[in-house]
């Protein structure tokens, strides 16, 4: 890396240290857990809070507990440049998954404020609850809220699947809204410009690749099957005749081989977007035998893409590969309810800033598409959006999940070029 | 079917109503349930001892409980042809699932007492326990027992799964060895000069074919990996890249149809013998997720075969199947124990003179490989088999399998000109 900022990079180690004092904070053997709206994602924004208001940051919390932090003298209304991520975490997840966006930000917005040229940027740092779906089943909760997306008498009455509390009473344990303070805004487009935002990556192309940060060109979408069947029949594993059976696993593994096949080719054709994962595929526990045909199976399917198009010819022929098998083999596929996202692109003018941000640094980026993130929240209210990936060696919702120091600063780095050339 | 015996009709009428009445006996809805070695299956040896006392024959049980019938004034010890079957079900089997057998030789016995032509021919009915392995976690107990094949100091241990009583326990319980009566001897090569069994079909074939009898050519052996495992590794469904991937899920997937290739390949060579199952495919309960790349499948292996090549070659590929795929997606196998036992040939000249049997009644008959049966003990004691099979619309093991009276009566009288020629 070239050219560093060494005020940045100061900013860069104290908020590594935070990182990481939340981390033994919120320790879980193995890994770390914060729930959402729990004493252990307030730990948390405890540290954000703190870290903010020491560096002479204003702080404001919203109606629900979500966390804003803007330069000093900054109207928090203003329309702002806006970054951050996510302060809980899968159960017995790593540190670093939604964490490492918050902090990144403030780094950038300490180290602005002891810099004169830059004390009033409009800025604006992010700390968000409830990203992660284990909590309450569903995602992107904080986001929502604190966007308008969704209201409380919308989704109040979610149950926290650990505590079987809603999430109305955990955001009120907590103590939000917080009485004889302002109450931070609700954010829009009019008052987020564009939204960054740093995340750990969730695969391993970067570490394969050997490129410390990654420019999302979209969040994939997804077509998904919960609760897929193919009933077929049981019979005698010896006595039955292949012609005359309706084997459940072999129907089942002969869609889930061309749903593959499908995918080999794209990626023969250069397309590395699309992915395929039957996740759960079981015969029956109660029914099934070594010595008996297999009558039922049932099973998961998951289709991502980061453009619809991918999405339905992946669907098309997931009906032409039921069709087809149903008349080879004699089985019934009931695929179930569908459930799924649309994809979300990120935007290219922020994709192409980014990259001219990281150039000058000497540090490599690539392209690629990436999971759900906050940000899709954002670019559903209609504001601009990108997300800076950092390289990570281990996957992440685990807790060995990695992030390399020099990678986040390198991450910090090009966040703080691109946020200070949008402001 | 042409050149009736009527004696033997009026005798084929009554083991009819015998069968009919033992399977209300030991109804147990859906189907019949006859356990080894417990109430319902001695209700159906009782009735086979009054049927044979009533018709003048002679009744001998042995040390297990095993039946003997012989016509009157045959020594015990004198080689005889020999038929029959099992008295024991499946839990909601079938009730012509081994009592057919034992009815048959019956009819053939009692019409053969009524004719002085016939009335000392050497022939034997046996009526066996323990053939059907849910009871005691194997099969052919009796007939093991009965042939000498097996002791009771070797197999009296095996605990009945539903009673949780070991075989020793539930064979005294029943009163055998009877106290004050003589014990039917062991029988073996030198007592049974050939043994032929009347058995239902247990799959479709005959239905299909429209043809009343079959001849089993073999009795077809099995390599078998009960617990076998294919151990990858979990992964995000959307962030990891295929070439990444370890998924368990498309590798056994891969492994089941390469060997359902194979067997199509046989079929389209002219070979009906090969059959092969994956009963068991499960990922697991615990870690399996729809956003998950499975990271193990726990299944079930089942190849069968009348011919040792066929199994060898099977085996062949599935090890080279393994490693190639092993290669390819990055997991590993674990096909944990192999169980199996090899193809037991039927005798030829007995298939002959059963043929010869059936064409001057006008009876169509085939030959077909068939699946375990008593006749394979009897085989293993070096005495020549054959069994003949009912044409049967439902498969067997369950409360749906079927006999209709018609092939019973066409079986039967196959079964007495082949008994009567082999004398």
């Amino acid at each position: 890396m070239t050219n560093p900022d060494p005020h940045l990079d100061s900013c860069i180690a104290e908020v590594w240290e935070l990182l990481e004092r939340i981390g033994r904070e919120t320790a879980d053997s193995p890994g770390i857990t914060r729930a959402a709206w729990s004493r252990n994602d307030e730990t948390a924004a405890d540290g954000v809070r703190t870290f903010a208001r020491r560096h002479g940051l204003q702080v404001l919390n919203d109606a629900y507990g979500n966390v804003q932090v803007l330069l000093p003298g900054v109207d928090p209304a203003t329309p702002c440049v806006t970054t951050g991520s996510h302060l809980d975490s899968v159960p017995h997840g790593g540190n670093y998954d939604g964490l490492a966006g918050i902090t990144a930000g403030l780094a950038v917005l300490a180290a602005s404020a002891a810099d004169p040229a830059h004390r009033a940027r409009p800025f604006r740092v992010v700390a968000m609850r409830g990203e992660e779906s284990p909590w309450f089943g569903t995602a992107y909760l904080g986001s929502r809220l604190m966007l308008g997306l969704s209201t409380l008498e919308e989704i109040g009455e979610l149950v926290r699947s650990d505590s079987g509390k809603s999430l109305r009473h955990h955001i009120r344990h907590l103590g939000y809204p917080r009485t004889g303070e302002a109450i931070a805004p609700l954010l829009d487009s009019k008052l987020v410009t564009s939204f960054l935002e740093l995340h750990i990556e969730q695969g391993p192309l970067l570490e394969a690749d050997g490129i410390p940060v990654g420019i999302a060109t979209a969040v994939r979408g997804n077509v998904r099957f919960p609760e897929a069947r193919c009933i077929g029949a049981y019979g005698h594993s010896a006595a039955l005749p292949r012609r005359f059976r309706q084997d459940a696993v072999l129907a089942v593994a002969e869609l889930a081989l061309g749903l593959d096949e499908f995918w080999k080719d794209r990626i023969a054709h250069g397309d590395e977007d699309f992915v395929f994962t039957v996740g759960k595929f079981s015969t029956d526990a109660v029914q099934h035998a070594m010595t008996k045909v297999a009558g039922e199976v049932k099973f998961s399917l998951n289709v991502g893409a980061a453009v619809n198009t991918s999405l339905d010819a992946a669907r098309s022929l997931l009906f032409d590969l039921v069709k087809r098998i149903e008349d080879d083999r004699g089985v019934t596929f009931e695929l179930g309810r569908e459930v799924g996202t649309p994809p979300t692109p990120m935007d290219g003018r922020l994709i192409a800033l980014i990259e001219d941000a990281a150039r000058p640094l000497g540090i490599a980026t690539r392209r690629m598409p990436t999971v759900g993130h906050d940000a899709a929240m954002f670019a559903r209210a209609g504001i601009p959006c990108a997300v800076l990936l950092t390289r990570n060696a281990h996957g992440s919702h685990n807790a060995d999940e990695a992030l390399d120091r020099e990678d986040f600063g390198a991450g910090v780095h090009v966040l703080a070029r691109a946020m200070h050339r949008l402001s």
